[in-house]
Order: C-alpha cells, then sequence, then structure tokens
C-alpha cells in the first residue's frame, strides 16, 4: 500500500513562501517518489497547492491515502481537509505529535487575520483522536476513511520513530532542502 | 552502520549551478538526515563542495562510508575522490550502474575543457571493479577500504532496486526538488 504524506520545511517569516515536500511510499518505509511544491506563508493555497501536487503526481492511482503533519503548512495556511478529500477522491489523515492549544490558536489567529472565523473552523471544526503507537499517543483527524482504518495504516506506517515513516522522511527532506541539513524529528 | 550518499539533480545547462543532494541512511535503507549542496555544472568545485558537506554535518562522526553516484557532479564536475577521502578521513566508493565509455569520455572532455587531462585522469585512473548485487553488476571504484570491505557494505545497502538504497533515495529526492516531482531510478 502506498501513501502521500505532506510537511513543510522550517522558514522564516520574511521569506513570503515555505517549501513543502510530499514524499510517496510504500508502507511501511519504502521511498517511491519526492514531490516538491510550495505555498504561501500565512497565506490561503494550502488546499490548492496540494490538490495540485496529487493530481500531477504520477503516483496518483496508487496512492490509498493522503497524511499531512498537522492541518496546516506555513504557520496558518490551513488546509480544507474535507475538500481535500472531496477533490482528490482519497482518504486525508492529519498527523500529530503534540496535542493542539486551541485557545492558543484562536487568540493568535483574531490577532493576525481578518478572516480568522474562517481559519479558526477548519482547525478546531476537526475531531482529534489518539492513536497508540507504542510510544505517546498521535493526534489524527481523518477524511474519508473509518478511524479504526486510518488507526490500521499510521500504525502500519509506525517503524522506529513516533511519526508514521512516511511523514518523518517528509519531515527530514524538507528541513535538509531547506536549510542545507535536517533537523531529525524522532 | 550509517553511510552518506550523494547524488546530482537532473539540470539544464543554463542554470550554472546543480542541486547535489545527501542521505545520511542508517543501513540498509532508513534515512536519518538529508543535506543540501550545490555546485557548479561543469565546474571544478565538486570535491570542496562534498567535503564542506561532510564536515559541517551532524552525523559526520557516525558515518562509516560516503558513496557517490558516479564520480562526476553536474556534468564534469570530476571528484577528487583520493582527496576527498584523505581530507574527510572516510572510506568512499563511487556506484554505478552503467559502465562509463572510457573513450567517448575523452573525447567529450578534449573538446569542452582546457583541462580535459585532468578531469580525464580523475576519472580513468580509477580501477572499476563489478559487484554482484542479483541485479546487473554494479561498477565501483573505491578509495580507503578493501575491495572487499566496501562489496560487503555495498551488497547490504541494496535493498530491492539495482542501487544502494542510499543512492537510489539521494536520486530520488534530487529528482523531486529538482523536477517537483522525482522520476525514480529502479
Amino acid at each position: 500500500m502506498r501513501v502521500l504524506g505532506f510537511d513543510d520545511a522550517p522558514f522564516l517569516f520574511r521569506e513570503g513562501k515555505v517549501i513543502v515536500i510530499g514524499v510517496v511510499m510504500r508502507l511501511p518505509g519504502y521511498v517511491e517518489g519526492v514531490i516538491r511544491t510550495e505555498c504561501a506563508i500565512d497565506g490561503d493555497d494550502a488546499t490548492e497547492v496540494l490538490e495540485g501536487a496529487v493530481e500531477r503526481s504520477r503516483f496518483r492511482e496508487q496512492i490509498k491515502m493522503i497524511m499531512i503533519d498537522g492541518v496546516a503548512l506555513g504557520g496558518f495556511n490551513v488546509v480544507d481537509i474535507a475538500k481535500l478529500h472531496r477533490s482528490t477522491g482519497l482518504p486525508v489523515a492529519t498527523v500529530t505529535r503534540d496535542a493542539p492549544d486551541m485557545e492558543a490558536i484562536r487568540r493568535a489567529l483574531q490577532k493576525h487575520f481578518a478572516d480568522w472565523e474562517r481559519r479558526y473552523s477548519l482547525i478546531a471544526g476537526r475531531a482529534l483522536h489518539a492513536v497508540e503507537t507504542g510510544h505517546l499517543p498521535l493526534h489524527v483527524s481523518v477524511e474519508g476513511i473509518s478511524l479504526e482504518d486510518a488507526d490500521t495504516i499510521i500504525k502500519e506506517s509506525v517503524v522506529r520513530g513516533a511519526l508514521p515513516e512516511v511523514l518523518r522522511v517528509a519531515h527530514v527532506i524538507a528541513s535538509g532542502v531547506a536549510k542545507g541539513e535536517s533537523k531529525g524529528k524522532a
């Protein structure tokens, strides 16, 4: 089974754009393809950027699920997960190690974004579930797939670290490409 | 055991520079780090660029061997493998799937480079050995390590395709980063 996992790179706000890396992986850990794209820091093109990356991928027909490290790329460029699922026809799961602090997110959005309610509802409107992987639980939201099936795929894709391999490797690549050398996530 | 494998990205000559990706891998196939650097197409900085990448790597102390997909990056920017070994203190192996056509290389160098003899001697001065991996043999040259030990490490690092994983993944990343989506090597 192949999954496509996305993570964004570290960035400086003055750069305007952030590198986004997608990894096509055959479970549990075999890298088959790498996609590079970018989106606007704190912009609103993340959904469209991921849709385009999936659409153009030569692995399009083989991918069984999209995973994203969190629900936003490049700061608060929030992905509309329901729309990404509808437009690609693929199940989508967001996966994070740390539980989001919704109150801190709401305050940050209110302070910086005129359309904060839209962004906040895309984040806070998603039910988060704990997936136990032997480490601390992962925080997961799903679209277009049962929590049970997503749980199975996510567990199968965790090899050594805490995160699914596809997101761990996407992070290592994104970090290395943006900074010259990656800083790993365990 | 960790190895560091380098490959260059596809490039257009007008770009002047080519992206070079280094992957730090725990054998046989666990990606631990990614390095991005670049060198001049048909330039003469490849040795220095790889030396710098190794020197700056936070995995410096753990790396047991450097592998390079071929002996040149970005066209005919030839790596001085003996110097790379001396300056890093690490064994170095070049690995390619296709046997080089030395006569064609000599003609191309003579046509395009005033210092063609230097470049040619860095390429042709290296003894190539066949390493059998179950696919077609790989063509390998080594420095600072016995052919027998290099053979063992290279065989251990071939997982599914023909190439050592560290070079296969470096290729997939370099290609994906440069072109937006990778074209794989089997």
